[in-house]
């Protein structure tokens, strides 16, 4: 039985409390000044605010050039010439994929984030080349974080001789979830690319994970086709929209009823915090699980993205303009066990988030950070950090403890 | 005459040169390994890339609590509102304005800023204090930087009386720009208003910087009569709009118009990188002066900022969804000699700016920062920094050198 005593940590940003953990779960919240008990592992808190670790639901690690040498931007915008830029050039980093894999989740552990759902793209380029270098790297740290796979289409589904095969071969080797792709605007056949999806994730009962870049009314129509095929199916609670730029645009009239079937489905969504950020208030109001990612991070897509999900959190609360502290603590939480909720390891949240995560009986997947307040410490994204997995230390100051 | 010889510095990203600096001139550009005169300062570049130092052309040092114990936000939206809260709080910080506006404008230099145009705001509130208190933080540091000082109606200048007076009296007490705010919005007689600020500006001789936060067609009103009095008045290069955020929304085929008149009487531009961004590229296009800076600072207005400009120029390339190096560095030409040609202490620019500011003849106001290429020293924002401020190092590694 393994068992660890957090001393003078501040839950949310609370009073400091001593926590007692237990075989992996949050045991007791106690008075500071509780004595240890013997074969306790004791970790200071030192003061800092206590919160759940990250959850970062929607990365693209197979893409990763994170620690290796910059490379200026090369793609042309729109999703299929991104796709050939990366095509073109991801075997050229001169590190193998596995290798680049395990080193940015490395990072994204030490920075905070102990859940993750990675995509990895299957096409007839990479065939199952960047899954292995995916579950390489879930398996290089399978003691530090909970790492769900996706297998992505990113290059459709019906474009490219071979492409559905690779994808059920995928679901075969070891991932987790099924991806899909703008249905109506790359493959052109909503339905048949639909089918594909849902088909397969019947077959090996797998959850579900769309990409949805389309615009307005299309990206309307996608998530219709979605909704449909997710009660039609009986797939209520198993089916993740991703972006969703469109929809987050649309007007509320539009949007409203779109959520009142996401919620009565469960239906989750997953976002990147772009610069045009969807209603997250809304979202929340009509109970949808919503989790956080980082997307591509300095990558063949896009210069951006540092594999620090404090950063993203941020991100989340500038795009929402989010000034007062219930809005970016609520950020916060979308960030940690909103994402949880989306990968099903967390129960599903209804409305507003409130301060959870940090109590008996949660997983002890923890995170200490710098800050008078949850919102000061987004502010500051400061580097004194301690990251717990299952009650064990994985990461301090930013870098892995006892790593490989 | 002073001299020094910087080592081993990367202008721009580009091969690595020496340079030798006259009297707070770059004086000249030479190989690496350049021998020093006797009688010259070395300051070694260690390869790092060589910048312009940063211009922040608004900025409200008159608000600041960054280094003060965070403070819930707790204003409520919209300009009247938000004056209304931080009138109501800005003298609680427990520390006197004066050494607060003096800590962060030290703050700023350490990351990076040399040329400054800030906010006083100036109302039956507040009177001359905040006035003075930025004018002390400028005498403070006359050495490290070049600070210009808005006297700011936040308030408006009708809805209470005796505020043209406070703003003329503060243009007697060494303010060096005339403000305006939101003709139609705030003040609601937008001719009086403007015939106030273009007027005080004509008696004084002095530039004049509006904060528009005006939506669509009201913003166009407001810009439209902001050109005719600077066409009339003969003020062809003395004016400056702050936000813009409306206009920056119009469709193009009412904003080009405006631009071209913008271009034709040199009317200036300073954005603060919101999350819905100015058309960068086309005011680039149009030859429109663009300044970057950073708006309050973790103040009564909103808990974000923190006085570093790399990290500002980061929100301006994300903010655009800029992923090309030359765009990106194009969101450093505007935060550094961008911003100084906005003051009128650099020459205007016509179009993209190509890397200028570290050529033969340009003042030494630069900075050393980290990073392989611009882009990614931009994307990393890195603290292994040094400010030069009219050749002499002002900062080093974010803290002042030599600081009294
Ligand atoms: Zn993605
Ligand atoms: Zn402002």
């Amino acid at each position: 039985m393994s068992r660890a005593l957090i001393t003078d940590a501040r839950p949310w940003g609370g009073p400091a409390r001593d926590v007692r953990i237990v075989d992996g779960t949050i045991a007791e919240i106690l008075p500071v000044g509780t004595p240890p008990q013997t074969g306790e592992t004791v970790i200071d808190g030192r003061g800092r605010i206590l919160l759940p670790s990250f959850a970062d639901v929607h990365v693209h690690l197979d893409s990763t050039r994170i620690g290796l040498p910059f490379r200026p931007h090369t793609g042309t915008p729109g999703v299929w010439g991104m796709m050939l830029n990366d095509r073109a050039n991801w075997r050229d980093a001169g590190v193998p994929i596995a290798e680049r894999t395990t080193e940015t989740l490395a990072r994204m552990i030490a920075h905070g984030t102990t859940s993750v759902r990675s995509y990895a793209q299957v096409d007839v380029d990479a065939g199952l080349e960047r899954l292995d270098g995916v579950l390489a790297a879930k398996d290089a740290h399978r003691d530090r974080a909970t790492v769900e796979v996706i297998a992505f289409p990113q290059a459709g589904l019906l474009r490219e001789e071979g492409s559905v095969e690779l994808l059920e071969e995928a679901m075969r080797q070891g991932a987790d979830v099924v991806g899909g792709i703008d249905p109506c605007m790359l493959d052109r056949d909503p339905v048949r690319h639909l089918d594909l999806v849902f088909g397969l994730a019947e077959r090996y009962d797998a959850p579900i994970d769309i990409h949805l870049h389309e615009p307005d009314q299309l990206a309307k129509f996608s998530a219709e086709l979605i909704v449909e095929r997710t009660r039609a199916l009986g797939m209520t609670g198993r089916v993740t929209i991703s972006h969703g730029y469109g929809l987050g645009q649309l007007p509320r009239e539009q949007l409203v009823p779109l959520l009142e079937q996401f919620a009565e489905l469960d239906i989750a969504w997953a976002t990147i915090a772009p610069s045009t950020p969807l209603p997250t208030l809304l979202l929340a109001e009509h109970g949808i699980r919503l989790g956080l990612g980082e997307d591509g991070q300095r990558d063949y897509w896009t210069p951006y993205g540092n594999a620090d999900m404090l950063d993203r959190t941020w991100q989340m609360a500038f795009t929402n303009n989010f000034r007062r502290d219930e809005d970016i603590e609520h950020c916060v939480a979308v960030a940690t066990v909103g994402g949880r909720s989306v990968l099903g390891t967390a129960p599903a949240l209804n409305g507003r988030l409130d301060r959870p995560g940090v109590a008996e009986g949660d997983r002890a997947d923890l995170q200490l950070v710098t800050g008078e307040t949850v919102t000061s410490a987004v502010m500051d994204r400061l580097p004194d950090r301690t990251v717990l997995f299952g009650g064990a230390v994985v990461a301090d100051g930013l870098e892995l403890t006892g790593a490989a």
